[in-house]
Formats: C-alpha cells, sequence, structure tokens
C-alpha cells in the first residue's frame, strides 16, 4: 500500500501558511504521509467573501492580534519572523512560477524559500529578481521558469487550482485536504490533518 | 509567591468557548495557573465589525467548516457535540446569571453546566427554565439568582465586562489573557496561554 497523501494549499501572501510551509515536510515523512504543495490565490476567494483585502487589515483587532500571535508562534519554533511590507504581498508570479516548478522537481524548495524570502529576509516576493534568484539558487533556469510561468497553460492552471479550492470549501490558507476531501484550516491543524490522512488509509 | 492568573472569557454561544469550559480547570490546575471566569457578550463586538450575527452564519463556506472542525475536536477529546438549534443562541440571560454566580461561588459550575446543557444535551439555553434548573442542581436559589441577573447592578456589570473585553483587544471568543493583558484567541491557544501567565511570574 502507497503512503497516504495530504494536500497542502497555502498563499505565498499567507502569514500562517509560511509557518506551515517551514514545517510540514520533516512533520509529514515523520508521520509517513506523502504532501503535495498546492499554491493557489485566497484574493479571489476574499472577493467571492466580499473583501478586498485580508481580513487582517479590514479587521483591525484581529489584525493587531495575528502579528503578535505569529511573533509568539514564531519564537516557540525558532523560526525568524518578521512583518511583510506592504502586506498582504502580491503571491501571484511566484505563485506561477512555484506552479511550474512543482512540473519540473523544484516547486517545492522554491515555495519555501519564497516564504523565507518574505518572512525571514523581508524581502519583496512580487519582483522577479528575488524570484529569479532563489530559482537560479536551486540550479534551475531562471530565465525559463519566469517564462513558464507568463505562459497560458500556467496562468490557466492556477486559475483552476484556485477554482478546485474553492470547490473544496477553503475560506483562508493553510489548508489541508485528505484524499477524501476532510478540509482542515489553518497551521494550527497540520498534525491533526497528517493523522487523518493516515486513519483514512 | 501566589499562583500566576489567566482570565478565560467566553461567550454563551459559542461553540469553541464550550471546549475551553470543559477543559479549561484541571488543565489550569496541572499548570498551578489560576483562572478567572469571565462571561461577556460578543454580539456588541461583532456588531462593532459590522456584523449582525455570528460570521459563522455570515461566511457559509467557514460555517460549515466549524462544524466539521468542532466535530472532529469534540471526538478527539471525546466530548459529545451537538449542533445547537438555532444557532447562535442568545446567551444574555446566562451570562447575567454566571455573573452573579461568580459572586456565590457557584458560577463556574454554572457555566459549564450551560455550555454542557446546549452542546451536549441540546437544551435552549434562553430558557429561564433551564437555568433555573441548573442553579438548583448546584444547591443555589434559582429565584434568587434569576432576580439577582435582572438587577441593574449585574445588567451594568457584564456591559462593563464586555467593554473591557474590547478595550483588551477580544474580537472572537474564547479568549485568554494574562495578568500583563498578553492576548491569546481561540481553544486552539488555552495551552500556550497557561505556558504564558506560568512564564510571565
Amino acid at each position: 500500500m502507497s503512503d497516504p497523501t495530504l494536500d497542502f494549499w497555502f498563499d505565498f501572501a499567507s502569514t500562517y501558511s509560511y509557518l506551515s510551509a517551514v514545517q510540514i515536510r520533516p512533520l509529514a515523512a515523520e508521520a509517513s504521509v506523502k504532501v503535495r504543495f498546492r499554491p493557489f490565490l485566497l484574493g479571489p476567494i476574499f472577493k467571492a467573501q466580499g473583501w478586498d483585502t485580508s481580513p487582517f487589515n479590514l479587521y483591525e483587532a484581529k489584525g493587531r492580534y495575528m502579528w503578535r500571535d505569529m511573533e509568539r508562534l514564531a519564537a516557540d519554533l525558532s523560526v525568524t519572523f518578521r512583518r511583510p511590507d506592504p502586506f498582504p504581498q502580491n503571491g501571484l508570479l511566484a505563485a506561477r512560477v512555484a506552479l511550474f516548478g512543482l512540473t519540473q522537481g523544484w516547486g517545492e524548495d522554491f515555495s519555501v524559500a519564497v516564504f523565507r524570502a518574505q518572512f525571514d529576509e523581508g524581502r519583496r516576493i512580487d519582483d522577479d529578481g528575488t524570484l529569479a534568484a532563489i530559482v537560479s539558487g536551486l540550479n534551475a533556469d531562471a530565465k525559463a521558469a519566469l517564462d513558464a510561468a507568463q505562459s497560458g497553460d500556467v496562468k490557466l492552471r492556477l486559475r483552476s487550482q484556485t477554482e478546485e479550492a474553492q470547490r473544496l470549501g477553503l475560506f483562508g490558507a493553510p489548508s489541508f485536504t485528505t484524499a477524501r476531501g476532510d478540509l482542515f484550516w489553518g497551521n494550527d491543524r497540520l498534525e491533526q490533518a497528517l493523522r487523518w490522512a493516515r486513519r483514512e488509509q
């Protein structure tokens, strides 16, 4: 019998997705669960809920809390956390490059590196240069990757991926879905989602 | 040196507050933290955010997820969970009785019993009879309690308590605040809040 799988849905602008991105591979290996990285865009999903930006910007008390919460969680995990400016960053190009990279074998490392660039090193991730440097650092062809990211095929796949997220009932990030479609929302549910993925098998 | 304290802020209609209410006393005892029960009303706080009911009713995908999430969490904790009808219930009277009970030594037991009546036994908590039966079950005077709950003094105290919650930055329930005012939101943060309360000392 093959390992159970868990889909890891993330948006590059999402603070709590960062915490999952840096933890999920070792935790999944320990749990013998195969993880699939699924970048998607929260923007269209928020728009469908009537929001034109992050709820952390729309709801002041919630936003203030989130920054403090992230600070404490990152400290507990010994992970550096820097507040991005602006927030949220535009993760569209990064998501497209990631989708292409996932077909090339370097998409997971790229995704984790984009999260680190933004939340650890304080870099902007809507910048071609930042993304190109990350791709090159993974010994892949940066120009080919950025060209592919702008192709109709990749654009369409990102759109389908976001529509699939919506069909699965996602309303925030990170989220996790098991093969049977059980949904878990938030970095707080990462361990539980891994347990459920195993149990389903 | 006395034990550190943690304030436990809850709204009787809140599903996740139920999970904290049934767990917090044993967990706090284990952590040697003294807990103060602080009933308040989410209604005015939601209203300030522009919501006229629970966000779980306003945002369909979020609501659907919450019911599934509660089901799984309750199962993990071996706690019965029944979906109340209607949702959210009106917890105003229960909160007033609880506030009075907290001055009489039976407020914590009463609060836990109200949560169980609603989420375990499927009873309505806006009903005088339900609340009176709970008070009597705690060997207290039900008539005196319901009269006191309608007094100007208790009404005012519930209002001040809700205003204090808002000043502390609360935007949901359950929430926990340490003596220094550090805020933790959600049943998922209960253990972390207890650790922080201890660490502050």
